[in-house]
């Protein structure tokens, strides 16, 4: 059952929302959004997956967005689009009950004077916000989220409840960061000392975190500020939960990184690439654009060429696993004891 | 040495409590819990693991807690138990000196007046709770935790210090939710727009979260709502540390997930289910029950069999690691020659 | 193009602050840090890696530090150290623009009457601070961080925004906590029930977290509390984001951990190991002194050398991937056949 959130839209209403034609009735109400073989008289459905066509003459939903191909197939109203799963995924702005946080800046706030923040920006209770901080038109900050000195964050940018920005993070418009995400915080550089009672000595880090437009940033996500320029994030990024960025990584624009994906620093992804879930990336490489990572790939060199990308090994029952794992160790051996009777058999 | 507490109680009180039979001195005091080898003259301490029985005659502790078939190697006081381990865990209840937060409602905390909350819950200082959340009798709210509209908190729930619950996250009663855990944050799904400034279409995450009863969340745990749908954690399932659950996953029942595991959208895992640490689970499969998957294991298809499984490599020193992970890469090949050696083979 | 932070100092008083010698002009006025080939008229350099030796005659830097048998090579000011990389580390400190918190206590801030803060102590906005807790002079709590009951925290130590401390965590001096990092959570100690409404029947988790001096802990990092016993931190350990250490782990003396590390429980490191991201260690093993396990390494096993140690496979594109995974399968079964091959041969 969709999740019903007390708005409706009648279909005409819809298609206009979303500059598409309809067929059929463009006074039903449209109340939620919902998969084909789920939805219900009041639910709007969507074909994005050709496999699931024959689920067009059975859905009970009120109308289907669908290619014009598809539209014969349709027993019901019809939305008809090019892209139904763009069209879906633009449609779901409407239904979505996000609630707002009270407007204007909340009296349990602690803001510099300092800060300049434009008039219409919502702040909830008991953000921090530091000196000379500025946050542009119709940015929402949520509860105890704090914001560090002379960082900079653009228009209609949302940060979720909890996050924190280190000193000097600097955004651009439609960025939204979700709770828990730590932008800033210092990169893992350290120098041996040699010895004595202190082993290491931190390399202070010294850039900041310049982040573009349109970036999503997942909740408990972690991007390191630079040791001496910044990390950078480029315009349409997404990035998912969990992800490590290391200081002064480059991720190109349009990237996409799943959960749990750590990169170490000093490494540059091209544009359009995306990284499965938990997907680690070694230091001071390069990868080109157009890569695409499987999850749990292991990168530990640069990547020159657009494709595909995979390591490790399948899932297997225990027992097997063992005797593959025993193997694997001797497989140098193996490839001696081949060539050994390759030899042999050319001499024969 | 064990953590002293500064509370004690009788053998027999410890007894009483577990609805346990002792055997010995029922007014020696207990201070501590600690293992045989350790434990001294105020502690109990328990016999969980039969590879250790040999100290049982060495052991300092006042007292042991120990299977009947055990008692005779015994030189200390008794506790009879059927299943040492469990009694040992209901046990350490009695000593745990979690503090309480203060009592009723922290001046600080900043409620909204349409939220229905039982007079018996604690909140701290700085807890911000939005519009039309219910929070049912004895729950405890730490400080700086951010409870958005719409939540649902059972009975005896306790979320530690800077929990995120989005709006619309419930869950059922005895549910323990550890600091910086991020429940309902939006689901990573985004449609390709095919270019332009907008690169990816944030699809709005429309569902929720449904938490059964007798849960625990780790922390720095995300789990994310459900696009349309809620994403689903059952009663009894237990989940560690820094454990991604995105969009529309549903756990079993009394199913356990060890910190730093990632799962994918969509996928359905059965109950009583372990999970190791740092094992990836591939989106839109189904899991059994009862499978049991180790350490780093690489799940990319469905389970339908219970059972033991496991993936990847040993541990090798970097030098003998080289020449398999070569050889990996030659592995098909290796087959060819060894097919063709086959083949000379049966013609002679 | 280095970040500047408008401060200023010369050569001389550089050299002075680093106790090392300069050659040339000792006026000359420094505000930036930057790498050779990108440094200016106001940069210091410095190199720290032979291979960039070349660097040394093209730098347009004011001033460099070098190795005395470097000098000869430089065309700018330099500054003399056995070891560059050291000194530079050492001169990030004067660069480093961290913003202070507003000194003193805020007035928002939570503190529990028994706590014993010292006066010089900077407690920002909204922290929580409980009972009995000890911090020691010139710490900084920053904004919206709890500290639980009975907290220890000593000299200079600095916990960065939104930081949870459970009760009893104790901690040396000169101790580093970045956002988000959780520390003294429950360790995930469950006991099967055999059943019932409660399957899982909660170890509470008594002991506590002890922390040495000179430690750095990553954002998002999670620490868990000893389940008897402490879970133990020892001096110069210094830990990435996003890492996992269970309960009752001990890490040893000066030990690295890069991020996204996840560590099960019991497990004992030594000293100065290092781990690279994603490395997953099991419960109930020991890894000996001056161990370094690659990224993603997977240690299933207790170490009793010290050395280098890796695990996995390398990355491929799919294509190839596929047959090697397939093949990795089939890996005992190949060595059937060439042992097979092998016994005909010997016959013949």
């Amino acid at each position: 059952m969709a999740f019903v959130v007390g708005r409706h839209f009648t279909l005409a209403e819809i298609a206009q929302h979303l500059q598409l034609k309809f067929v059929g009735d463009g006074a039903v109400k449209i109340s939620a959004i919902a998969p084909l073989h789920e939805a219900g008289s009041s639910d709007i459905s969507f074909l994005s997956n050709a496999k699931h066509v024959a689920q067009l003459s059975t859905t009970q939903a009120a109308a289907v967005i669908v290619k014009p191909e598809h539209q014969s197939q349709c027993q019901v109203n019809v939305l008809l689009a090019d892209n139904p799963l763009l069209a879906f995924a633009q449609l779901t702005s409407l239904f979505d009950d996000l609630p707002d946080v009270s407007t204007g800046k909340h009296a349990s706030a602690v803001i510099a004077d300092s800060a300049k923040i434009h008039n219409s920006v919502n702040i909830a209770a008991n953000v921090v916000i530091g000196e000379n901080v500025e946050i542009g038109e119709n940015s929402i900050i949520e509860a105890n989220t704090v914001i560090a000195d002379r960082c900079i964050i653009g228009k209609n940018c949302r940060l979720r409840a909890n996050v924190t920005l280190y000193h000097h993070v600097r955004m651009g418009d439609n960025v939204n960061i979700h709770s828990c995400a730590v932008i800033g915080s210092d990169g893992f550089g350290n120098a041996p000392t040699g010895g004595g009672d202190k082993y290491w000595q931190k390399i202070h880090q010294l850039g900041g975190v310049s982040i573009g437009n349109h970036v999503e940033i997942g909740a408990n996500t972690c991007i390191d500020r630079g040791a001496l320029d910044d990390t950078i994030i480029e315009n349409g990024v997404i990035i998912d939960n969990l992800v490590h960025i290391a200081h002064n990584c480059i991720i190109g624009e349009n990237t996409a990184l799943a959960a749990c994906v750590a990169m170490a620093g000093s490494t540059y992804i091209g544009k359009r690439c995306t990284f499965g879930g938990g997907v680690c990336i070694a230091g001071h490489i390069t990868i080109a654009d157009d890569v695409h990572v499987a999850g749990m790939g292991m990168v530990t060199g640069s990547i020159k060429e657009a494709g595909q990308y995979a390591s490790g090994t399948g899932l297997l029952p225990v027992k097997n696993w063992r005797k593959s794992a025993v193997r694997f160790t001797q497989l140098d051996k193996m490839n001696k004891r081949l060539t050994q009777l390759e030899k042999i058999q050319a001499k024969e």
